[in-house]
């Protein structure tokens, strides 16, 4: 094997977690353990609280790892542009700039979603031929994990938009799950042809064209076969999806506590739950979202992962896995010559992009 | 009392349920013991089938039961305006004609949903002002029941569709969950303003336009909102409901059947599982949405109540119900005038909507 291939570099911004630096810091602690040698990591953050929290990981040391400080913090309240201009030595704001400048090859970050999604497209830009990045999410199925994009990156998307979604989720699915075929279905309320709306009509076409040759669709999908596995690649626009993931994330909440709530209304009751009580962990790990760590920004030119606000140092770790995958199956390079090609399928005469041609 | 007020009559289409008839007769043989006497029951369907079960039932013979003959089924797999005009025997149509000509109230049906919306806004026709109706289902929150419409009638909805639904919404919250002034919300992907699209953002400005006076508008939700009960009505266009609606079904079910099987794992948590059986009994009660039996198709000039084709007769009676509710508290007469009064605001100047005006 040739180690160059893992010489990997990950840009974080540690700072933007809902429990502090400290959870993201176990979490690349964790991190050095499994990953290749060679892999380096820069942080980002306040000096003096990094250097509070990682004195007591052993493994820091190592020369892996790098401090780079940044002396302002993008709090969760920011509107999106004004956080990534108002605070340009912001942690995610430093970071974004050591990917920009390729030093890094990837950018985890948990903070603001907003600004991440508005800093990314502005500093990176989209991969050629992509209009509108789109975040994906890994979400737990019946037999097995499916990804679902766009999750809310982009609200007011056109059929182009939602048909190059299918291509950059197909992309991250073959990475992020190991497909080689993923399945892809588009999301609406029926599956005969033309009960959705406009939109759905129009994406639905492109992606008859496009099947086969760069990615594998399935057809149109309904709501309710969404968890059953019908498909691995479920594409939205991004206000649906962002809708349907926070009302599904919600409702599991929901009925977790609910369980508690009954299994804790009598002794009987409370003594049946401590006999099973394997299963009610089992149970929280199968349907919890959370635990592939994170969401990819696709269609950048560079990898960008959002992790959760609330993730934890098996979460932060995860996402790390995912970001280090990207980067050496090289997504991006088959992401732009699957976006090309399908370019030209889409949009036969080119677009004239440059003043003089 | 005055029992005046009692006799009303319901059409039921008793052939559309994925059990076969019987259990729509039993519901009624339920609802029979429980409605007013005055109340009487219309029974659409093919006359032996109805015979074949109604004679176990010791109550059909009481002379609120009138069995009407339909040789024809609308079956699950037609389509919306070949079922009911291809069909003009069937007990749907002949259901939906009974209403129309005022012999009876309120329809209940079973029946497929697509061929029950088409015929309805096609024989019944929506109320003066209303464009477009929607279907109004009921779910549990955290705390208590909340209503969610468009749940699929109307996936191409422009705004004043959307805002419509905040009227034909909170005129059914009120009678079906029993509220004086239901707070309504707008389903969104952010709560603050222009975080939406266009759709949304010229939805919510005339859901403010109307607040007070016609609705309780408490703004825009996100999606982790509604099970965390953020509203009593929560609005959206037919596209975005369905999908939530049937994507949050499905995970129901998924988790239950992880649960199911997580308890069934080992010998150890079989036996916790029969201690705390009660606890899974009432929690599948609690997140189970058909409890309510019935979800209406609201902006119609008659009470046209779509009940799951799964239903048991708990269900169908609780629709029945739900139907007696609505034509007992006249819930058209108030929605008419809230729409009316509504519509002077969204168009102060009148379309002209007849020849020589």
């Amino acid at each position: 094997m040739d180690t160059t291939e893992a010489k990997v570099t990950l840009a974080v911004d540690v700072m933007g977690s809902d429990h502090g630096p400290k959870e993201v810091l176990a979490g690349i602690s964790q991190s050095l353990e499994t990953s290749p040698r060679g892999t380096r990591f820069l942080l980002f953050g306040r000096e003096d609280e990094i250097h509070k929290h990682s004195s007591s990981f052993g493994n820091f040391d190592s020369g892996q790892v790098e401090i780079r400080h940044a002396p302002e913090v993008v709090e969760m309240d920011e509107k999106p542009i004004a956080g990534i201009k108002g605070k340009k030595k912001s942690s995610m704001a430093l970071a974004l700039q050591c990917v920009k400048d390729q030093e890094a090859q990837a950018l985890l970050s948990c903070g603001n979603t907003g600004c991440l999604m508005a800093g990314s497209t502005i500093r990176l830009r989209t991969l050629e031929g992509v209009e509108r990045p789109a975040l994906c999410t890994i979400w737990p199925g019946r037999e097995r994990y499916f990804t679902l994009l766009d999750a809310g990156a982009n609200p007011h998307a056109k059929p182009f938009h939602i048909a190059q979604n299918a291509i950059l989720g197909s992309n991250y699915a073959r990475v992020a799950l190991g497909l080689v075929r993923p399945k892809v279905g588009l999301l609406t309320i029926g599956t005969e042809e033309g009960k959705g709306n406009e939109v759905i009509n129009e994406t639905h076409d492109m992606l008859k064209d496009i099947d086969g040759s760069i990615i594998n669709y399935s057809g149109l999908i309904e709501g309710f076969q969404i968890f059953e596995n019908a498909v691995d690649v479920v594409v939205c626009d991004g206000f649906v999806g962002n809708i349907v993931l926070k009302a599904c994330e919600s409702l599991s909440k929901l009925i977790s506590s609910f369980l508690d709530e009954e299994l804790r209304r009598n002794a009987l009751r409370k003594t049946g739950a401590l006999l099973s009580k394997g299963a009610f962990k089992s149970l929280k790990q199968r349907i919890n979202p959370e635990q592939f760590g994170g969401a990819p920004l696709l269609g950048l030119t560079q990898n960008v992962i959002k992790a959760h606000g609330s993730s934890n140092r098996n979460h932060i770790s995860g996402a790390v896995k995912i970001a280090l995958d990207l980067v050496q199956h090289d997504m991006l390079a088959q992401m732009a010559l699957d976006v090309k090609e399908a370019n030209e399928i889409f949009r036969p005469e080119p677009l004239v992009s440059s003043k003089g041609q």
